[in-house]
């Protein structure tokens, strides 16, 4: 069995345990043209492309079925999790037969307002499903299906945490590779140059879009965010900082490092820069102490931002984590503030195999921004880190 | 200015025009979290991402109006054609103000049954955008942005008119060196890998998932269609197939081409490969002869097919072309018969400023398939070709 096959198995294992939890008969996701329209769910429960208007249906009782144009059949048939329907002519019989079949009280499809990656189903597949379903008693059991996508992606399987520590691993080799390479006169760009083109060559992809990634700040002239690398000046006295997340076998990393460009003279950073690291590193084991199963998400957020608060920083307007996974923001849950724009989602509740990021920054007068970021798993007895977090500051020497 | 600005200019410069031609005051797309819900219509007319839901709105008179999460806003401004509101706190209120500016009639957003180009905006999104309106006269001015979006998709730029064909030059350049490479005894993968490795060597995309591309066919035995390469071995004697598109500065590059392998003491083809090679190629031909701005899809389509059933092979069981771009299938207008699945889109009209692929095979038996690829753009004066045609059959000479 191939590795992602294995992978599908494991989320279909999962899928009939959250049908039953939630109480739901059985969970549709109705695609078409995947490559130019994916649904996010479907990469969950499939890991395949198609072209025509395809159903893939998901029963409590374990039984899958997928209703899918003739000429894909044969890739789905591969997973071997679903009895397949290739169709010619159309897909509205079949589909009707199979509901027919499955006599569900209730139909979850894919849409939410509050979460993106359980929102696939576009308005037009919406109203296409509407018009299949017409006259028929199904057409008044649809119900949205964010909970069972939260779960499903939330909870990372076995193999979905192995790849996930592999694009880390990868990342952490690539952050070796810069501090043997970045000096003193580069520009941010060279610096993400640099980085890029040793993803590129080894074939692969990026966590969120390459112009962002990574993100290179150095110096207090750098803005802070979501800035392309530009034409700033790594310089003697400044910090340098790298967020980089890779895609490595379609599972995300999502990491920050720092550095302290040594002035002459210097043999170690001064008290300033070290100070701001120690706060950041110690905000992040205190806020990865409440990490819990259980735990809704703003009482983590809360203790590393009292700590950096404590400390006489002020607090980071962002969250101090969120889900990691396919994607660098994998999912609902957030670790953060409960402020309006974070509406809802950071009252989730921490689960067991929930990959979470923990990052947080503080600013250092003259100096630049010091950010950390760390990628874990939530286990039933802890956290286990994924990265190896960085302890200490690291150095670029002239 | 850089090109991407340049080019999000062009299309905005074509969308006041659309805009006119359907009547249509304001067309709304309403999208958030873009890089895990791409709405295929932002990337012609922003080409960046957004997190928070975000609203583009452009009018007929010329007019734009981005609203956006204010971190995000930065890089709207950077293209230098929006009125860029950036938001704290919520959506709603500056969304209903610049409507109220606009005072448009017809509101048209990002949803098609029929056209996937043109259904952006997911089911969840349409419910938030339903509340956000709700009790004000805007609610029931919403129409179908389908139109806008195929003429805007379906009508290529100067400068996506060259992206093309840079793509198509870099793919034709991968063609040459997999004529170097390929040797009797080499598998499909093998082959398919060797393209690869270019690929991403170069820092370059796909144009359609990875694990399909190239499709290699070589002999008899190979399947015809969406398989991956596999353990076939390439023969003498045999036919050897590739269809491969690259994805380079975000457009894409669609060809197939082909090669005998040379049998021991051959110096040419047998007949029956030479003249399955003619026809081919004959076909492609007779079908761009009619490939003109305000034919109907299906009556290329016809040519071509009936030139292949008047030599005396079976008719292929696909389109004869598509819309490239941005996409391998780039939006809706099809060159194909009007069988039920390509339902109304074979009767659209060619445009000026339309890039198709022109592609058709037959099989040659015990010798493998004869399949040709060309890309090519539809001008006031009849074609212009962005490939070099491949007008003779090519050779692995062992």
């Amino acid at each position: 069995m191939s590795t992602n096959t294995q992978l599908i198995q494991e989320k279909l294992a999962q899928v009939t345990a959250i049908l039953d939890e939630f109480n739901i008969d059985l969970w549709l996701t109705f695609v078409r043209e995947t490559s130019m329209q994916p649904d996010p769910a479907l990469e969950l429960i499939a890991g395949v492309d198609v072209t025509w208007q395809s159903a893939f249906l998901l029963s409590r009782s374990g039984q899958h079925t997928a209703i899918v144009g003739h000429f894909d059949a044969a890739n789905v048939l591969d997973l071997g999790a679903y009895q397949v329907i290739g169709y010619h002519e159309g897909l509205r019989q079949p589909l009707l037969e199979a509901l027919t079949a499955y006599q569900p009280a209730t139909i979850a499809i894919n849409y939410s307002e509050s979460d993106v990656a359980a929102d696939g189903l576009s308005h037009g597949m919406y109203l296409a499903l509407c018009d299949h379903l017409q006259a028929t008693p199904f057409a008044g059991r649809l119900v949205s299906a964010e909970k069972i996508i939260a779960a499903l992606r939330g909870r990372k399987s076995k193999t979905e945490i192995e790849r996930v520590r592999q694009a880390v691993l990868t990342t952490e080799k690539l952050f070796d590779a810069v501090e043997q390479f970045a000096k003193p006169g580069m520009t941010q760009r060279q610096i993400a140059d640099f980085v890029r083109g040793r993803v590129d060559e080894m074939g692969l992809g990026y966590a969120w879009p390459k112009p962002f990634n990574p993100i290179v700040t150095c110096g207090p002239h750098s803005a802070v965010g979501h800035a392309a690398p530009g034409d700033v000046v790594l310089a003697k006295g400044h910090t340098l900082h790298l967020d980089l997340g890779i895609k490595q076998d379609d599972y995300c990393s999502d990491l920050q490092r720092m550095w302290y460009v040594l002035n002459d003279g210097e043999s170690e950073a001064p008290a300033d820069v070290q100070r701001a690291f120690d706060v950041v590193y110690g905000a992040i084991r205190a806020g990865e102490r409440h990490l819990q199963p259980g735990m809704p998400g703003w009482q983590v957020d809360a203790v590393a931002r009292e700590f950096i608060v404590d400390n006489g920083y002020p607090e980071y307007m962002h969250a101090f984590g969120h889900l990691l996974g396919r994607s660098a923001h994998d999912g609902a849950t957030v670790l953060g503030p409960r402020w309006e724009r974070y509406k809802g989602i950071c009252d989730l509740l921490v689960e067991v195999g929930n990959i979470f990021t923990l990052e947080l920054h503080v600013v250092v007068p003259n100096r630049g921004i010091m950010s950390l970021e760390e990628d874990v798993v939530v286990t039933e007895n802890g956290i286990v880190y994924l990265s190896a977090p960085q302890k200490e500051l690291r150095y670029i020497r002239p």
